[in-house]
């Protein structure tokens, strides 16, 4: 038992959800072993969690272009700059398990210019760092960066949009105070 | 005919896109006079387009608790902080047909400190602008700011979530290079 | 009648002022049809109001070098960077006005990188944006910039000084507390 | 004879000024025994000098309210933020003389907090300096922490106009590349 | 073996080191079961080492006043601030170690505010991390603050004392380049 | 007498302290002419103060690589970004008596880019300002801009060294509130 709430606002019970988030609930419950706090949180909003997760699926559980790991890449080396407790400690265990590397997401979460990754790979996370940070200031150069290590222009509209999505979510998180579960913090540690 | 390009990305045409998109597209259309530009920028992935758009119906198209203008003062001085031309432009414009008030949305882009607006609403702001800028600090002492003002816990959920879902709009915008449509500068300067 | 004071300070009559200022505040009621409230401001302080506007019309009445409106907008640009409500609502009518271009002002205020400007302006607010925010990491190279675009040595000077007397004027407009004429919003807008 | 030019822009020679420039010049130069910089550049262009010196009288040259000393101690801790060689230098040494205190100029300049002021001058300080880095922020409360101490209406503009004042001659200084005469450094050291 | 250098300098064989260099490293080694880099690479300057290894063992191996866990606390959230990759994976596999809780190293390193610490750590680690970021801005109110929380000028003089110590470290570490060993980031996960 | 206390600190007695410390600040108090405060203070804590000098002797009382005197413009340079004053004035007077030039240490402290240095200074301190300010953004890069000065891989050691003891320096005595002796001021200004 969490003697920890998962959120500072009251947490709706299962039985009062519509079906189809009660369904999405139990079907990650079954799959991780255990229900993580984002979802029962934003269960309290039916129409907003229904749209948070189709956006968070269409951005993230693709492998094309950008892999699964580079996604997760950029949400732990986003989240880490808005100190975002509830998504470095469970998209860092999510990158732990998609990289099959124990120590990545800690090196890119404290300083991911030291991290093990390629240099193609660095030149993603700048990016994804300036539209975290400055986005007001992304010019041609930042994208002809990206080209020059072979990034696609749909990879670029990826990095943006992944890094937009979890500056959305690391606010909500901070926001909303979302609590990272016990179990994230040693997944994947090998 | 408009001689800028709506983003720095390759605009779908119409024709191509899914018949849910384009019903979409023409009722705005219909309803504005205009397609906002972010329609058809985002239309080139459906998937995402139809979670934006729901997700922004959620938290925008409602009158209780928040108003609608003051669900928009949120979007104007956050997305101000922000830089960010598109949404500064194209909700100001709809601020100053909600509000009512011509000046109110050009006030809050430039010093929301010194617009003219109600004490409560200034709490509002300064709430939605922490999130903005400074989420990983908010604490149970911001809320009980909110509440002194008669905010209900919803209505702090709705800050929250305005402030981070235009901090994704924001850097969408600014990192796909979305162009706001010139009809917006002029709309409801009555 | 506006029910707004000029400012947070007690506005001197008309009556009380020295001859000059009283002049020259008529002539600027007849020519633009309201009087603008840093007229009636700055007049508590005769000596100050003279060397004020004596140093303003120096830099911004001369079209020789940098034409009126680029002169506006680096008041524009700086004055946006310092969130100063009266010198962008105020220069950015001047700004509409000089410029013919109704969307410009706008454009600059939220995002001057995304402004439909030449790169040679875009040079030159690069160089006056530096000077409003961080005048002291000045250096040749930044001249340099300036010259590889056409700027004079005497282009130059102006722009360190539009941008040096604007954080002047943002600082006293912010400071004592001056609101913009609501005349000025909708000026120049087409 | 100083081997280094006053600034990065060519020095007018003395004959070439009209009378009133040369008038004042030979003035300061017999009061002080040598000509500041300051004035020499800015001689280029006759019209911003007068206005420029004009301005700097009004506010600098009083006794009333605030005394000459204080405001020197404003325009010292402003400029020092500003990273500002020639205003520090210049007005560390005027404060010195000012003031009788070898010491304060360089305790302010590198930290206004530990300087040996009175709590009065301490506020007075503060609030300068917000207006010299934030004067977006500058609320009723900051003017109401200046009446705390006893500061009427005026003192407060005289520190909001200076704080400004040298908002704007720090840019000229850094921004022209003005050059401290080496004869301020050593003045009023005892 | 390790693929990875210790750090962007040359490291010194343990034959060649001064006698008591080496037989620290060993001592550390057997205790550890491997030889934290910093040991490696610090000794390049034996005097450095030394001087570097009592200055932390004076702050770091008493358990008087601030307990051994709560000065790892302090190491952890100000190195995090650095992003000093080094200190937060050696410290934070420490703090693990000496508090016996898995989770709290991690929770501290993104952010403080949300981790499961005492009122009295918070005070503490606020202290901390104004002396890591702006310690130009300590003042009495501080020290009245930790004193509130029942610290002792001892306990204070700590705080400020680890908090300086560690700008020294993550600065070395960041500068020199010094990698964590992998062995770290799986300690005391439990 | 000075009527300022040291620090906000009890001050050992001379006699109290251990013999080593005792002959350590006889021995600065006669070359020097008076105690600088530093000795005072930290010899509360004997340990710290052996490990503190120890340390400051290994880095800065060398004059092989580096001089004594570029030693000092890097204190001077990164304790001024720290707004410490303690070390700006005690180690501005060491600059000024090491490299014999009365306006340097004002120079660098105000803004080192307009210091009369050598280019080879300047990368130095640019070098130094980076570790200061920001030690996790330091690249290869960086390195090879000091190579191309001819500086070596000790002397880079000992830019990071420097620039970090005094990152810890210059928050013990912002932390502990040292002061400047008020002998410091006037030393070696010629």
């Amino acid at each position: 038992m969490n003697p920890h709430p998962p959120s500072c606002f009251a947490t709706p019970t299962l039985d009062s959800l519509p079906a189809d988030l009660r369904e999405r609930i139990l079907a990650v419950q079954s799959k991780a072993g255990f229900v993580p706090n984002v979802f029962l949180v934003l269960a309290r909003r039916p129409d907003e969690f229904r749209a948070f997760f189709a956006y968070h699926d269409a951005l993230m559980e693709k492998d094309n272009g950008l892999s699964k790991a580079e996604r997760e890449m950029i949400v732990v080396a986003t989240s880490a700059v808005n100190s975002c407790q509830y998504c470095v400690v469970a998209h860092g265990a999510i990158l732990r398990i998609r990289a099959k590397q124990p120590l990545l997401a800690d090196q890119i979460a404290i300083n991911y210019r030291k991290a093990d990754i390629s240099p193609r790979q660095r030149a993603m996370l700048d990016f994804a760092l300036k539209v975290a940070r400055d986005a007001a200031a992304i010019e041609e150069s930042d994208y002809a960066a990206l080209r020059a290590h072979g990034f696609s222009d749909d990879d670029a509209w990826d990095i943006v949009a992944i890094a937009s999505f979890f500056a959305m979510s690391n606010r909500l998180a901070n926001g909303l105070g979302i609590r990272p579960n016990a179990e994230f913090y040693g997944l994947g540690r090998g």
